[in-house]
């Protein structure tokens, strides 16, 4: 079975990173993993939410949606449903914890992160592209705060990347499109820092159940596949 | 006072219209008056709402939103707030009327159109832009419907276009940005039809009420900003 | 066509403005345009919301809605469908936009009024009946507020009254009732001061678009029904 | 203590039943009971709910609300809140329950009755007076029907009416206004058939808990005011 | 016709009294009245709702719900729909109050006592159960209370319990299980004080109005039962 | 550090499975992991959502929820709230994902499994206890559903367990409860088949990012302990 692109089983698709697409946020990046676009904007303010108010430690927190025809088939506005779907939630909660992990809450002081990320359109891996382009948005909301002295040291201690990977037939791949996505028996999404550690593995059988041997593999691809979405963010940010 | 890209009052902002910035709708644009920025999608659906079953007749709607961090400051959205706020729907409810006065029911048979205009930055005027992009997406849309032989005619009869006028200090301006707009005493905004009739005119006081001199002044400079962007829009559907 | 009460294309129907017709609201009027039947009343608060506290400044504002079965089709509560409809909306900041045209901010000092105006029965221009008796519940109140030297200076500036208009057929008519509500080809809803300024102008071509002479024929025929509907307003509360 | 209208403890307050209080609803009554007016209107439907289809039995229910001004302090919309409180559903379905009880569904046929009833003004016992109108209400409507000859047979097979009572002090009194609920220490809703029997008796010790010869006190009064009230809904239906 | 447990028309279902039933709460009962089971938490918290700030006084609310298959046929869970039903506020209401009863609010303190009554199995009378198991979790957390010395005085000035009266057929019925309760012509929920004054008197003609010798007989079994259930209560509590 | 119940590192706490907790439900189990105390429910319906009919396959889906007072502070209500949270959500969708796996759609028919998992009392450890629980309360669903040969062959064709895993300080741990829980530096939740393969793997570090010998110490513990749990399910079930 072809790829799109014309790319291995190992290949990530062609990613690329667009910063300040936006002129209001403190930190914006218009990021494509293929045909999947993500537009990621960080706002910073200062103070934190009420549970933490006089901790001395900061926050950070991310709220993901789609637009309704970011997809082939359009869904309705959860605005207008006037609830938000389990799946927007759980992947909101992804890419806060994500985000977190690469932060220091008391080098950050008692600001706020709020990292917007909206799917302009989706082509499989919405999520990791997210969490990928968010960590660039970041970056660059902290580096706003620090010219302005916001920060009482440098909150930015570590990177993250995230990729999806899964089983196609019998083949393990890296960085799903949607065709891949809807055919695969497993799915899994890997966030890891650039470090090489996990911050996150969530692997899940659409079909069969997987066993041990599997599941190191698609590790294995995903360690892979960070590493070089960590090397993208890095001349991004350059 | 010196207006932004150092234009007259009687002059618009430079307006891009991008077609085809989607990949899935079946119509869509990114327009850009200076920088306001609205995407545009066009959704084909077969079949109309039930109220309107069985009549052969078409129909056009539209739903229109914000991106949280499109503005200087971030909006809560409206999914987390659970409910959608009176300015976001008197905006969706102009925008279907406003395109809706360009197709014929008939010839479009018993199909919909929705569009969806989501202003990802704000600069003022969001709502003319999404009107007067709405119609090039809409355009593309009837376009593809045509092909697939869906319509039993031609149901785009005209074409509309929308731009905001006002009194700035006491000088009528023609097509607002956001810094004029908070200073305007007179806050219009007019939808036409590319033979020049009027599909719709909102004039608002802000601050003192205005007079029929000053009415007529802000209808005579919407004219003539609609007739350019008439002609902006024939362009990119050429 | 013949219409209701043997009136001209230039006449209003009966007005009848009722002052006091509630016991416990500081000004409460109900007014009628035929059959039309608009309960306004105006509620005192001191203080301010919280967006605006500190200013010294007052602020005027409106909620609208019917009753289920003021319309010959009974409509479903919108506390049962738990949410509020656009058209809701859009009413209540027209209504909220246009009763703040003849208030001074500053001489109410930081108290707020609220106009609840809440529709008994409906037969066409509802928001204009509303509109025209909240602005006699508005004066009763801020007379009860001088009274208890509640303001720093006189808060009422101006007053406001308004009138629907709308081609019917080819016929250019004032303060359409239902009937010709539903045929008409131009509907447009004019608030105008008692100085003979504009407050607000919305016209919507409901069919055909309509060409500047017309727009002018119609904004006549508000000028005069507002003139007429100030009068009626100023012998109410004299 | 002197009560309002100088009545004695065993009296009403004035009652006045102004029917076809409204132009559309097929029955509709102003209600008043002293300074308790509520406006309950009847609306016609062929069909029932969906549980019910199928039974060749009819249906009848009720909506209660306030209007937000109705009291001496403003209480929010509950369509603005979103949702709908405690009070106002426990008396919707008591309203509904009471009415059902005069109808015989069988002889209605497959058609519903929704009584809306909304308080225009409140001054104690809104739901005994909305319970009192709405019969009327239901009976005209049920006229409108049978002239029609939608029903089967007769459905209204008795009438109901329903009183508040409550001790007062360590005084029983009638048809409490607002001034005596609140220093009621027990407070009971009784509604009666116009043959002398209990449809609902909802008695609370609001203070201290009641013994049953005050029980028996208040159910004697509560027969006397709903035969009265049942000889002034004739005299309005004559 | 038999009844289950082969009990008289005048006896109680077998029911037990489970305190201590979950390790977190301040006071915690599981209560059963024949197969209906319910869960009553007490928990205590320092201070009042807002409205009661300063007054010195305590609070005691409830809330009540059914797990959606505690019934026959599974009921949507409340936080699904998105919204809590008219019988739920109703019930939730009725229980509050009748808790508040028994509850001297000065020695209270400004402490709030809330019940949560969730319903695991249902089979009719859940709200009497209810009430009934609540007062024994509200005594558990009242003594919880006073051993950490919260209150200014002992709270506890008298006890409630509550059962269910009923006419099947034409047999006055203590303590209807569901299948008696779908059958009855009368329903009634009565809330009793261990002094053997009324709270709460509910009488509901589900069929036929019932006159005054029929509503006597169900309130002679209904102190039975209730100094039934008070008995039962204290032999718990001892 | 002391484990409860002195259990060593890789030893589940007592875990009980009762059968049969419900009268009406089609399979039910009280499911208790140490002081996590778990109710599930199944419920079968004939049919399956509107997306899957005419299919031939049926449907399992899960909905879990806490008692407010499950925990030890109280939480509010999500049907008070009118929304569900993100957390609830995610867990819902993690039980049906879960218990989807051990079923044979084409066998089930057009049948479908709802399977409610209320949280009674929580010590840690909810999802994994409702998945391990949920699973018994399914079998004996399908069981009666096989008996009545609703089902076209034998729909379960697997079993499924879960637990936590997760390192507190430096030391892997099995079944981790709420105190361990909150002191995890990384927390793994895994579902697995009774055959030994993974239907679920979640691991999210809550502090310092894990390195991928952690992680597969981690994936060997829940192995056992998965494997302990299918083996008390088969005890519960013989």
């Amino acid at each position: 079975m072809a790829r799109s692109h014309g790319r291995r089983s190992d290949q990530l698709r062609p990613v690329t990173i667009t910063r300040n697409w936006l002129a209001h946020a403190e930190g914006s990046v218009l990021v494509e993993f293929g045909g999947t676009r993500v537009l990621c904007a960080a706002t910073v303010e200062s103070g934190v939410p009420r549970w933490r108010k006089g901790s001395g430690l900061g926050w950070v927190t991310a709220e993901y949606a789609m637009l309704p025809r970011s997809t082939n088939t359009r869904n309705d506005r959860e605005s207008v449903r006037g609830k938000i779907g389990g799946r927007t939630h759980e992947i909101s909660r992804l890419i806060g914890r994500s985000l977190r992990a690469c932060v220091d809450y008391k080098a950050l002081g008692e600001n706020s992160v709020l990292l917007d990320c909206d799917v302009l359109q989706a082509d499989g891996g919405t999520r990791t592209a997210a969490i990928t382009g968010a960590y660039v948005a970041l970056a660059d909301a902290i580096a706003w705060m620090r010219q302005r002295r916001m920060c009482p040291g440098d909150p930015l201690v570590n990177s993250v990347a995230a990729v999806s990977v899964g089983v196609v037939g019998t083949e393990p791949m890296l960085d799903l499109d949607y065709s891949e996505d809807v055919k695969a028996e497993t799915d899994m999404n890997v966030v890891m820092t650039g470090r090489g550690d996990y911050v996150e593995v969530q692997g899940t059988a659409e079909g069969t159940p997987f066993d041990r041997t599997a599941l190191n593999g698609l590790l294995d691809l995903a360690a892979a596949g960070c590493a070089d979405l960590t090397r993208l963010q890095a001349e991004a940010l350059a």
